[in-house]
């Protein structure tokens, strides 16, 4: 016996759900868990299906096919654990977040490799026996650099690209070689803050709740499909740097779990937003 | 058109989900909302649909009697605003929310009236135009007492009894004759400080925390199948009575919420907890 | 013996606690509640010292003055509740439940009057017997329709106004004559989406959470000192409406507690900033 | 210059404040931070003082215990980082936390060694070059064992010591030769679900809500004084073993912010509570 999880996107239409359960029963796949959503403004319907039972893809595949509506999105996927391969700067505290969830087992990824542009992180990385590469961005342009990078990130064949701080704008021919896979923290509320420096426009602008968001990487910087947000309360206590050293307990979290979420393959992608089911 | 919610509860099976399905597209039936649970625990399956068309009640129930298991509970209920008949002693804070919510259409229910022991609240009562009843408990018997309210309360019929810090203990009877239609507010974090002075008990414990309730009435006090739950920080500050007085605003908030969950028919009461679909 | 309540902010220097402690002890002034907050990086003391005794507060403040730095702001504050007018719309969250809290006593203010634009409100704000003023801006520029509010707003002689979503946009003279004592509730975590239609926005951005902002009003529209956030989290399942319906909940939530904030004295504003103690 | 906090912890008396930071002022020492808690219930005084200066402790506490009432307890305290050895059984979320925080320098404290009743958490604590000591429980009695366990501690002289997930109870006599200065983190919001296996209680309780509870250790089993306290919300989804691993991230969580707050020297023990200034 098997798991493997059903994901659907189309036009809604009369009785998809029925449909798609019933050719599910005649492949005597039992339904785990099932979550639909109906986007009545547009028009769309998506579907979320863990089965469990004796798979043969391709009849069951073709039998979806022919009965849901043309230009549907279906997909069958393993529940192997995804890979990913996490790019990082200087700061430790994503980074060091995802080490550890994925060495206790409660993040369930294989962190391939950990690549970053300075090697301020290699020490760390090394301790839970990781490969880490160090493509320093010093003395070329951004293009030499992505290349460089791409060519390490590439031979992992990762599921996705986890952006645990990585501090550099992604030029758009990187961000199309991984459309939808790469996974950034951004370190405000977004869309509050947008740009350098969040934290001290928070600290300027006085406001009472700090928070970050993690989101799928588009060619507009800071504009892509969100995941994930939280906040927690600041005060005229905290300075700039007190809501920075703040913030990065909020932005580790944030990223924990819109990974998860990504990973378990709960995330549609539509439009510039997510559902999440 | 008209709109009804499907309410399905039965031993698990295969396929339960594409013969339901199938009934509702058969009978031309228009899923909105569809919202399944399985417990694996006990094999118990539940499933809440929202459904618009044209309703033959009684030949669409059969066809679903026909198809699902021995012992199947089901039922269709219409989404005309339930009834609720709100009992109160002499607080003011959860009764002036829900009479405040119901005005203001964000809780889309009846009150058809308001019954007491005290007085206390006839006047914010009556401001609403609702009619409030004093039933006072002074020198009878509680079975007395209980016979004068529900005499009063029985008349109007009502969908569900809210007890807005009705402060005394029902009868088994009394629960008996509104079996799982009456909710009740606890001014703790159940199941820490269970019975009475649940502030003066959470301020001697030195806790971090407090807490509401909202639960189905059973005959075991404090024990029923627990709505909804809420917190609020605080801390050495709070003597007793500021956590009593920082506690209602969660008690407000927590039994408006179950309340509004409730008569939405969201939730299926199964043992002694609650399964909210 | 009376309460009354110390503010006090000036530069900072060596000594000002013990400077400040000693002079209330000559006056036999018993501290009960005492906050001091510096901002290092500019230098401000900020100090909220609540007195209890019997106060000759010309040689009190006297003393204060001969202690304390030029340039010192102190005020001595009574203990008597505020008057606030509220100023609204047609909304009637914000309103029901500041008249509610006002009613059962845990908002500690008197509300002299409330005074809408349109009508819709009166008889919610008649229910509670406090006096309605409608003055209609229909057919008059903004400076005659303020100026025929301010006539009945004056009137009241209030210590705060309190924007109870009041929907138009003040001008600066409105504004300087109420100097930081305009209370408003903005519909959106700012300064994430600034301006109109804010839950439209949130939705079209597709944001996992939604929020409040208690402000100071001032001549920068939204820009006035943050007294309070609070967020909630939504998800793809709410459209833009439902969005604004939940945002209601914390709009009258966060203004409450902010306006509690505020007519107990625990405000400074400075700069574009709240400090409060 | 130096820092340092001073503790002040006394009866209740007029001018209190003026004392101390006029004996503060005398000795030219700067008031970076001060906060003060009075009870009135049982009329005791907090101060907590962050003070910045040329530091005669001799002379400066001399004063202050001539000008200060009989009986009160007063502590200077150094900025220096405080030492901890942490005692483990086998899960390592919590100990993996705080061996992460401490590398990258979030949390305050140097790790002086780590101590478990088995070997799996020596190859994580080892990787982060912390010493660690496997003193096995296996045939002895708890006596013998906690000898063996007090010889290893007692070397590294630690400030406090840290029951991350150490699953046995302590003997009275441990307790007391560290009074109040063992910290616990109960996988609870106590009181409820005291004792074994509280997340099994909170599944069958049908709870909405967990929690976690850090607490110093006293011999009242899961009743020493609360020191912090984090919920997080659950539903009818999760299995008893879903709020465990839910319960796993609050834990780690609330133990860390208390353990922020002891080291640095916020918190007095009061009776059976505690006051964190």
């Amino acid at each position: 016996m098997e798991k493997k999880t059903l994901l659907t996107h189309c036009s809604d239409a009369p009785g998809l759900i029925a449909k798609i359960t019933n050719i599910c029963y005649k492949h005597q796949l039992n339904i785990i868990h099932n979550n639909e959503y109906v986007d009545n403004a547009s028009g769309h319907f998506f579907m979320r299906t863990e089965l469990e039972g004796y798979f043969n893809d391709k009849t069951f595949l073709a039998d979806l096919d022919q009965a849901l509506p043309k230009g549907t999105k279906r997909k069958l996927v393993s529940s192997l654990r995804k890979k990913v391969v996490i790019l990082v700067t200087k700061e430790s505290h994503c980074l060091g977040d995802i080490l550890m969830k994925a060495y206790d087992g409660s993040l369930g990824v294989d962190i391939a490799a950990v690549v970053g542009n300075y090697d301020s992180l290699q020490g760390l990385t090394e301790k839970f026996d990781i490969p880490y590469h160090h493509v320093s961005h010093v003395d070329l342009t951004r293009e030499e650099h992505e290349e460089k990078m791409l060519k390490v990130i590439d031979s992992y064949e990762a599921d996705y690209l986890v952006l645990a701080k990585y501090m550099r704008v992604l030029t758009p021919s990187f961000v199309e070689s991984y459309h939808h896979k790469i996974i950034n923290i951004h370190h405000s509320f977004l869309p509050a803050f947008i740009g350098a420096k969040p934290y001290q426009q928070a600290y300027d602008r006085g406001v009472k709740i700090i928070g970050a968001t993690a989101h799928f990487v588009t060619n507009d910087l800071d504009e892509g499909p969100i995941i994930k947000q939280d906040v927690i309360p600041v005060d005229h206590n905290f300075s700039a740097s007190d809501m920075a050293q703040a913030g990065r307990d909020v932005e580790k979290s944030v990223l924990s779990k819109a990974l998860t979420k990504v990973v378990n393959d709960h995330v549609f992608v539509y439009g510039n937003k997510t559902v999440i089911l």
